[in-house]
Protein backbone atom coordinates (compact mmCIF):
# COMPACT_ATOMS: atom_id res chain seq x y z
CA UNK A 1 0.00 0.00 0.00
CA UNK A 2 1.73 3.16 -0.84
CA UNK A 3 1.59 6.02 1.25
CA UNK A 4 -0.74 8.30 -0.36
CA UNK A 5 -3.54 5.08 0.18
CA UNK A 6 -2.26 5.26 3.91
CA UNK A 7 -3.64 8.60 4.19
CA UNK A 8 -6.80 8.23 2.61
CA UNK A 9 -7.63 5.29 4.90
CA UNK A 10 -6.57 7.16 7.86
CA UNK A 11 -8.60 10.21 6.70
CA UNK A 12 -11.79 7.73 6.50
CA UNK A 13 -10.99 6.53 9.65
CA UNK A 14 -11.07 9.95 11.62
CA UNK A 15 -14.41 10.79 9.97
CA UNK A 16 -16.04 7.24 10.84
CA UNK A 17 -14.43 8.30 14.17
CA UNK A 18 -16.08 11.57 14.46
CA UNK A 19 -19.45 10.58 13.29
CA UNK A 20 -19.82 7.76 15.49
CA UNK A 21 -18.28 9.91 18.69
CA UNK A 22 -21.22 12.61 17.67
CA UNK A 23 -23.61 9.72 17.50
CA UNK A 24 -23.04 8.69 20.73
CA UNK A 25 -23.01 12.08 22.29
CA UNK A 26 -26.42 12.88 19.95
CA UNK A 27 -28.35 9.42 21.54
CA UNK A 28 -27.67 9.88 24.98
CA UNK A 29 -29.64 13.16 24.38
CA UNK A 30 -32.71 11.82 22.42
CA UNK A 31 -36.00 11.34 24.32
CA UNK A 32 -36.20 7.38 23.94
CA UNK A 33 -32.69 6.84 24.99
CA UNK A 34 -33.83 2.85 25.71
CA UNK A 35 -34.21 2.48 21.74
CA UNK A 36 -31.25 3.78 20.75
CA UNK A 37 -28.73 1.63 23.46
CA UNK A 38 -27.25 -0.80 20.80
CA UNK A 39 -26.55 1.97 18.64
CA UNK A 40 -24.57 3.66 21.88
CA UNK A 41 -22.77 0.45 22.69
CA UNK A 42 -21.48 0.06 18.84
CA UNK A 43 -21.11 3.93 18.90
CA UNK A 44 -18.51 3.33 21.21
CA UNK A 45 -17.02 0.04 20.13
CA UNK A 46 -16.91 1.53 16.34
CA UNK A 47 -14.97 5.09 17.61
CA UNK A 48 -12.77 2.84 19.92
CA UNK A 49 -11.27 0.59 17.56
CA UNK A 50 -11.06 3.15 14.41
CA UNK A 51 -9.01 5.11 17.03
CA UNK A 52 -6.66 2.25 17.72
CA UNK A 53 -6.25 1.64 14.21
CA UNK A 54 -5.66 5.14 13.06
CA UNK A 55 -3.07 5.33 15.92
CA UNK A 56 -1.19 1.70 14.54
CA UNK A 57 -1.76 3.00 11.20
CA UNK A 58 0.65 6.36 11.38
CA UNK A 59 2.81 4.17 13.56
CA UNK A 60 3.38 1.89 10.39
CA UNK A 61 1.96 -1.06 12.43
CA UNK A 62 2.47 -4.89 10.92
CA UNK A 63 -0.88 -5.74 12.07
CA UNK A 64 -2.44 -3.52 9.22
CA UNK A 65 -4.49 -6.58 7.42
CA UNK A 66 -5.56 -8.05 11.02
CA UNK A 67 -6.97 -4.54 12.45
CA UNK A 68 -8.38 -3.98 8.93
CA UNK A 69 -10.26 -6.84 9.23
CA UNK A 70 -11.30 -6.44 12.24
CA UNK A 71 -12.74 -2.45 11.72
CA UNK A 72 -14.28 -3.21 8.85
CA UNK A 73 -16.75 -5.71 10.65
CA UNK A 74 -17.32 -3.25 13.50
CA UNK A 75 -17.98 -0.92 10.94
CA UNK A 76 -20.68 -2.96 9.41
CA UNK A 77 -22.37 -4.06 12.11
CA UNK A 78 -22.29 0.06 13.91
CA UNK A 79 -23.87 0.88 10.15
CA UNK A 80 -26.61 -2.32 10.48
CA UNK A 81 -27.85 -0.70 13.66
CA UNK A 82 -27.52 2.81 12.66
CA UNK A 83 -29.48 2.56 10.06
CA UNK A 84 -32.50 1.04 11.81
CA UNK A 85 -33.24 4.44 13.11
CA UNK A 86 -34.26 7.82 11.54
CA UNK A 87 -32.17 10.35 13.22
CA UNK A 88 -29.95 12.39 11.57
CA UNK A 89 -26.97 11.73 13.33
CA UNK A 90 -27.40 8.00 12.66
CA UNK A 91 -28.01 8.27 9.13
CA UNK A 92 -24.47 10.59 9.09
CA UNK A 93 -22.88 7.67 10.91
CA UNK A 94 -24.25 4.96 9.08
CA UNK A 95 -23.06 5.97 5.90
CA UNK A 96 -19.48 6.77 7.24
CA UNK A 97 -19.22 3.28 8.89
CA UNK A 98 -19.52 2.00 5.44
CA UNK A 99 -17.06 3.88 3.87
CA UNK A 100 -14.78 3.08 6.45
CA UNK A 101 -16.00 -0.76 5.79
CA UNK A 102 -15.32 -0.49 2.16
CA UNK A 103 -11.82 1.40 2.88
CA UNK A 104 -10.94 -1.25 5.45
CA UNK A 105 -11.85 -4.03 3.43
CA UNK A 106 -9.44 -2.82 0.28
CA UNK A 107 -6.49 -3.21 3.18
CA UNK A 108 -7.60 -6.72 4.52
CA UNK B 1 6.88 7.43 44.94
CA UNK B 2 8.12 3.96 45.60
CA UNK B 3 7.39 1.35 43.14
CA UNK B 4 5.12 -0.53 45.74
CA UNK B 5 2.90 2.99 45.34
CA UNK B 6 2.77 2.83 41.89
CA UNK B 7 1.73 -1.08 41.73
CA UNK B 8 -0.87 0.41 44.66
CA UNK B 9 -2.30 3.07 41.92
CA UNK B 10 -2.30 0.87 39.74
CA UNK B 11 -4.44 -1.82 40.69
CA UNK B 12 -6.78 0.94 42.60
CA UNK B 13 -7.31 3.05 38.64
CA UNK B 14 -7.62 -0.80 37.51
CA UNK B 15 -10.36 -1.78 39.48
CA UNK B 16 -12.17 1.80 39.01
CA UNK B 17 -12.09 1.19 35.19
CA UNK B 18 -13.79 -2.58 35.66
CA UNK B 19 -16.87 -1.01 37.46
CA UNK B 20 -17.08 2.16 35.36
CA UNK B 21 -17.15 -0.02 32.21
CA UNK B 22 -19.68 -2.57 34.15
CA UNK B 23 -21.73 0.09 34.94
CA UNK B 24 -21.59 1.58 31.62
CA UNK B 25 -22.83 -1.32 29.98
CA UNK B 26 -25.32 -2.45 32.81
CA UNK B 27 -26.69 0.95 32.41
CA UNK B 28 -27.75 0.71 28.94
CA UNK B 29 -29.62 -2.63 29.60
CA UNK B 30 -31.84 -0.58 32.73
CA UNK B 31 -35.57 0.13 31.64
CA UNK B 32 -35.42 3.27 32.24
CA UNK B 33 -32.12 4.06 30.03
CA UNK B 34 -32.61 7.81 29.65
CA UNK B 35 -32.50 8.59 33.20
CA UNK B 36 -28.82 7.03 33.10
CA UNK B 37 -27.54 9.10 30.22
CA UNK B 38 -24.94 11.40 31.95
CA UNK B 39 -24.05 8.25 34.01
CA UNK B 40 -23.65 6.13 30.78
CA UNK B 41 -21.49 9.31 29.55
CA UNK B 42 -19.19 9.77 32.86
CA UNK B 43 -18.60 6.13 32.59
CA UNK B 44 -17.16 6.03 29.80
CA UNK B 45 -15.10 9.14 30.26
CA UNK B 46 -13.89 7.34 33.40
CA UNK B 47 -13.33 4.73 32.49
CA UNK B 48 -10.70 6.27 29.24
CA UNK B 49 -8.95 8.38 31.30
CA UNK B 50 -7.92 5.99 34.32
CA UNK B 51 -7.08 3.45 31.08
CA UNK B 52 -4.94 5.90 29.66
CA UNK B 53 -3.45 6.74 33.11
CA UNK B 54 -2.80 3.17 33.72
CA UNK B 55 -1.14 2.88 30.91
CA UNK B 56 1.25 5.94 31.49
CA UNK B 57 1.99 4.70 34.84
CA UNK B 58 2.93 1.61 33.68
CA UNK B 59 6.05 2.97 30.83
CA UNK B 60 6.90 5.36 33.80
CA UNK B 61 5.51 8.81 32.74
CA UNK B 62 6.44 12.35 33.63
CA UNK B 63 2.82 13.86 34.01
CA UNK B 64 1.65 11.71 36.82
CA UNK B 65 1.20 14.66 38.83
CA UNK B 66 -0.99 15.91 36.12
CA UNK B 67 -3.21 12.62 34.84
CA UNK B 68 -3.73 12.17 38.25
CA UNK B 69 -5.24 15.58 39.00
CA UNK B 70 -7.74 15.20 35.69
CA UNK B 71 -8.50 11.31 36.90
CA UNK B 72 -9.19 12.59 40.27
CA UNK B 73 -11.29 15.33 39.07
CA UNK B 74 -13.42 13.01 36.74
CA UNK B 75 -13.62 9.92 39.37
CA UNK B 76 -15.11 12.56 41.53
CA UNK B 77 -17.77 13.76 38.70
CA UNK B 78 -18.62 10.14 37.92
CA UNK B 79 -18.92 9.14 41.58
CA UNK B 80 -21.01 12.12 42.37
CA UNK B 81 -23.39 10.96 39.30
CA UNK B 82 -23.36 7.08 40.46
CA UNK B 83 -24.77 8.14 43.87
CA UNK B 84 -27.68 9.36 42.39
CA UNK B 85 -28.97 6.36 41.45
CA UNK B 86 -29.99 3.01 43.26
CA UNK B 87 -28.71 0.37 40.96
CA UNK B 88 -26.07 -1.88 42.47
CA UNK B 89 -23.78 -1.45 39.41
CA UNK B 90 -23.99 2.42 40.18
CA UNK B 91 -23.52 2.24 43.81
CA UNK B 92 -20.07 -0.03 43.34
CA UNK B 93 -19.07 2.51 40.40
CA UNK B 94 -19.24 5.07 42.99
CA UNK B 95 -17.35 2.82 45.42
CA UNK B 96 -14.76 2.65 43.15
CA UNK B 97 -14.59 5.94 41.57
CA UNK B 98 -14.25 7.78 45.19
CA UNK B 99 -11.65 5.05 46.44
CA UNK B 100 -9.81 6.39 42.95
CA UNK B 101 -10.44 9.72 43.46
CA UNK B 102 -8.43 9.40 46.84
CA UNK B 103 -5.80 7.39 44.95
CA UNK B 104 -5.18 10.15 42.32
CA UNK B 105 -5.23 12.93 45.22
CA UNK B 106 -2.45 11.72 47.05
CA UNK B 107 -0.36 11.72 43.98
CA UNK B 108 -1.28 14.78 42.35
CA UNK C 1 -16.82 -18.07 29.08
CA UNK C 2 -17.85 -17.40 32.83
CA UNK C 3 -17.86 -14.31 34.50
CA UNK C 4 -14.28 -15.56 36.43
CA UNK C 5 -12.98 -17.10 33.20
CA UNK C 6 -12.98 -13.37 32.30
CA UNK C 7 -12.13 -11.93 35.40
CA UNK C 8 -8.66 -14.53 35.05
CA UNK C 9 -8.36 -12.88 31.15
CA UNK C 10 -8.52 -9.74 32.42
CA UNK C 11 -5.88 -9.80 34.84
CA UNK C 12 -3.35 -12.07 32.81
CA UNK C 13 -3.81 -8.98 29.93
CA UNK C 14 -3.14 -6.73 32.90
CA UNK C 15 0.13 -8.03 33.84
CA UNK C 16 1.20 -8.61 30.26
CA UNK C 17 0.50 -4.78 29.56
CA UNK C 18 2.68 -3.42 33.01
CA UNK C 19 5.54 -5.95 31.52
CA UNK C 20 5.42 -4.74 27.93
CA UNK C 21 5.24 -1.11 29.12
CA UNK C 22 8.03 -1.68 31.55
CA UNK C 23 10.39 -3.22 29.21
CA UNK C 24 9.46 -0.63 26.75
CA UNK C 25 10.30 2.15 29.08
CA UNK C 26 13.68 -0.49 30.14
CA UNK C 27 15.06 -0.32 26.96
CA UNK C 28 15.37 2.90 26.04
CA UNK C 29 17.49 3.15 29.07
CA UNK C 30 19.71 0.36 27.50
CA UNK C 31 23.26 1.09 26.29
CA UNK C 32 22.72 -0.64 23.12
CA UNK C 33 19.02 1.05 22.03
CA UNK C 34 19.69 0.10 18.27
CA UNK C 35 19.68 -3.67 19.33
CA UNK C 36 15.84 -3.37 21.36
CA UNK C 37 14.61 -1.46 18.34
CA UNK C 38 12.37 -4.19 16.95
CA UNK C 39 11.30 -4.88 21.18
CA UNK C 40 10.72 -1.37 21.71
CA UNK C 41 8.03 -1.29 18.61
CA UNK C 42 6.62 -4.48 19.61
CA UNK C 43 6.29 -3.81 23.07
CA UNK C 44 4.05 -0.43 22.82
CA UNK C 45 2.01 -2.70 20.10
CA UNK C 46 1.44 -5.24 22.76
CA UNK C 47 0.76 -2.99 25.52
CA UNK C 48 -1.59 -1.02 23.23
CA UNK C 49 -3.72 -3.90 21.86
CA UNK C 50 -3.74 -5.86 25.26
CA UNK C 51 -5.02 -2.67 26.95
CA UNK C 52 -8.10 -2.29 24.32
CA UNK C 53 -8.56 -5.86 24.70
CA UNK C 54 -9.17 -5.23 28.55
CA UNK C 55 -11.10 -2.03 28.22
CA UNK C 56 -13.58 -4.17 25.77
CA UNK C 57 -13.98 -6.94 27.70
CA UNK C 58 -14.61 -5.06 30.61
CA UNK C 59 -17.81 -3.38 28.88
CA UNK C 60 -18.83 -6.79 27.44
CA UNK C 61 -17.61 -6.39 23.89
CA UNK C 62 -19.42 -8.69 21.33
CA UNK C 63 -15.67 -8.81 19.58
CA UNK C 64 -14.19 -11.21 22.08
CA UNK C 65 -13.35 -13.76 20.19
CA UNK C 66 -11.88 -11.75 17.12
CA UNK C 67 -9.32 -9.42 19.38
CA UNK C 68 -8.05 -12.35 21.75
CA UNK C 69 -7.26 -13.97 18.03
CA UNK C 70 -5.18 -10.76 17.43
CA UNK C 71 -3.76 -10.05 20.90
CA UNK C 72 -2.23 -13.84 20.80
CA UNK C 73 -0.73 -13.21 17.51
CA UNK C 74 0.17 -9.85 18.85
CA UNK C 75 1.94 -11.53 22.23
CA UNK C 76 3.54 -14.27 20.57
CA UNK C 77 5.53 -12.15 17.92
CA UNK C 78 6.39 -9.69 21.39
CA UNK C 79 7.83 -12.45 23.48
CA UNK C 80 9.37 -14.06 20.38
CA UNK C 81 11.53 -11.20 20.18
CA UNK C 82 11.58 -10.52 23.80
CA UNK C 83 13.54 -13.84 23.70
CA UNK C 84 16.05 -12.85 21.57
CA UNK C 85 17.53 -10.51 24.17
CA UNK C 86 18.88 -11.50 27.76
CA UNK C 87 18.00 -8.53 29.62
CA UNK C 88 15.74 -9.35 32.88
CA UNK C 89 12.95 -7.13 31.34
CA UNK C 90 12.81 -8.68 27.88
CA UNK C 91 13.01 -12.10 30.12
CA UNK C 92 9.42 -11.34 32.03
CA UNK C 93 8.25 -9.32 29.25
CA UNK C 94 8.24 -12.80 27.52
CA UNK C 95 7.08 -14.74 29.82
CA UNK C 96 4.06 -12.33 30.57
CA UNK C 97 3.34 -12.41 26.76
CA UNK C 98 3.57 -16.25 26.56
CA UNK C 99 1.23 -16.55 29.13
CA UNK C 100 -1.51 -13.90 27.90
CA UNK C 101 -0.82 -15.55 24.02
CA UNK C 102 -2.34 -18.57 25.63
CA UNK C 103 -4.93 -17.32 27.52
CA UNK C 104 -5.97 -15.33 24.42
CA UNK C 105 -5.80 -18.59 22.49
CA UNK C 106 -8.36 -20.12 24.56
CA UNK C 107 -10.94 -17.60 24.34
CA UNK C 108 -10.03 -17.45 20.23
CA UNK D 1 -16.16 27.59 21.63
CA UNK D 2 -17.95 27.45 18.15
CA UNK D 3 -18.11 23.91 16.37
CA UNK D 4 -15.62 25.34 13.55
CA UNK D 5 -13.53 25.79 16.23
CA UNK D 6 -13.28 22.47 17.05
CA UNK D 7 -13.38 20.90 14.31
CA UNK D 8 -10.18 22.97 13.43
CA UNK D 9 -8.69 21.59 16.56
CA UNK D 10 -9.52 18.08 16.01
CA UNK D 11 -7.39 18.76 12.55
CA UNK D 12 -4.47 20.18 14.15
CA UNK D 13 -4.73 16.94 16.98
CA UNK D 14 -4.93 14.71 14.19
CA UNK D 15 -1.81 15.96 12.19
CA UNK D 16 0.35 16.37 15.55
CA UNK D 17 -0.67 12.28 15.77
CA UNK D 18 0.57 12.06 12.71
CA UNK D 19 3.96 13.39 13.05
CA UNK D 20 4.63 12.14 16.13
CA UNK D 21 3.84 8.25 15.30
CA UNK D 22 5.83 8.73 12.36
CA UNK D 23 8.92 10.50 14.22
CA UNK D 24 8.61 7.37 16.96
CA UNK D 25 8.69 5.00 14.15
CA UNK D 26 11.36 7.06 11.95
CA UNK D 27 13.60 7.59 15.33
CA UNK D 28 13.55 3.41 15.62
CA UNK D 29 15.30 3.01 12.64
CA UNK D 30 17.50 5.72 12.85
CA UNK D 31 21.57 4.52 13.34
CA UNK D 32 21.92 5.93 16.89
CA UNK D 33 19.08 4.85 18.22
CA UNK D 34 20.14 5.62 21.51
CA UNK D 35 20.39 9.83 21.02
CA UNK D 36 16.76 9.24 19.99
CA UNK D 37 15.58 7.79 23.40
CA UNK D 38 14.24 10.77 25.04
CA UNK D 39 12.47 11.13 21.70
CA UNK D 40 10.66 8.13 21.25
CA UNK D 41 9.52 7.92 24.93
CA UNK D 42 7.87 11.66 24.22
CA UNK D 43 6.54 10.40 20.65
CA UNK D 44 4.58 8.17 22.00
CA UNK D 45 3.73 9.81 24.88
CA UNK D 46 2.17 13.05 22.78
CA UNK D 47 0.70 10.22 20.48
CA UNK D 48 -1.11 9.47 22.98
CA UNK D 49 -2.33 12.52 25.03
CA UNK D 50 -3.40 14.01 21.63
CA UNK D 51 -5.11 10.91 20.76
CA UNK D 52 -7.57 10.93 23.97
CA UNK D 53 -8.30 14.26 23.39
CA UNK D 54 -9.13 14.06 20.06
CA UNK D 55 -11.36 11.54 20.79
CA UNK D 56 -12.71 12.73 23.79
CA UNK D 57 -13.31 16.17 21.53
CA UNK D 58 -15.50 14.49 19.34
CA UNK D 59 -17.89 12.90 21.87
CA UNK D 60 -18.31 16.45 23.64
CA UNK D 61 -16.46 15.93 26.27
CA UNK D 62 -17.06 18.33 29.44
CA UNK D 63 -13.08 18.23 30.31
CA UNK D 64 -11.71 20.13 27.66
CA UNK D 65 -10.15 22.86 29.56
CA UNK D 66 -8.08 20.30 31.17
CA UNK D 67 -7.25 17.73 28.72
CA UNK D 68 -6.03 21.14 26.17
CA UNK D 69 -3.62 22.18 29.02
CA UNK D 70 -1.97 18.96 29.70
CA UNK D 71 -2.09 18.13 25.39
CA UNK D 72 -0.52 21.90 25.73
CA UNK D 73 2.29 20.84 27.68
CA UNK D 74 3.06 17.33 26.51
CA UNK D 75 3.28 19.04 23.07
CA UNK D 76 5.77 21.75 24.09
CA UNK D 77 7.88 19.33 25.43
CA UNK D 78 8.13 16.81 22.37
CA UNK D 79 8.68 19.78 20.36
CA UNK D 80 11.68 21.28 22.58
CA UNK D 81 12.80 17.40 22.50
CA UNK D 82 12.54 17.28 18.40
CA UNK D 83 14.24 20.74 18.10
CA UNK D 84 17.13 19.40 19.63
CA UNK D 85 17.97 16.61 16.71
CA UNK D 86 18.84 17.38 13.15
CA UNK D 87 16.38 14.58 11.46
CA UNK D 88 13.57 16.16 8.98
CA UNK D 89 11.26 13.72 11.10
CA UNK D 90 12.23 15.56 13.95
CA UNK D 91 11.95 19.15 12.76
CA UNK D 92 8.17 18.28 10.95
CA UNK D 93 7.37 16.77 14.85
CA UNK D 94 8.57 19.86 16.46
CA UNK D 95 6.37 22.13 13.92
CA UNK D 96 3.50 19.83 14.43
CA UNK D 97 3.78 19.76 18.00
CA UNK D 98 4.38 23.58 18.27
CA UNK D 99 1.02 24.22 16.38
CA UNK D 100 -0.92 21.82 18.43
CA UNK D 101 0.14 23.55 21.53
CA UNK D 102 -0.91 26.85 20.68
CA UNK D 103 -4.22 25.78 19.46
CA UNK D 104 -4.48 23.81 23.01
CA UNK D 105 -3.51 26.82 24.74
CA UNK D 106 -6.08 29.09 23.45
CA UNK D 107 -8.57 26.24 24.59
CA UNK D 108 -7.14 26.00 28.20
Amino acid sequence: MSHQENQQLIQTLHECIAACNHCFDACLQEDNVKMMADCIKLDRECADICAFFEQALSRNTKYKKELAQLCAQVCEDCAAECEKHEHDHCKECAEACRKCAEACKQVA
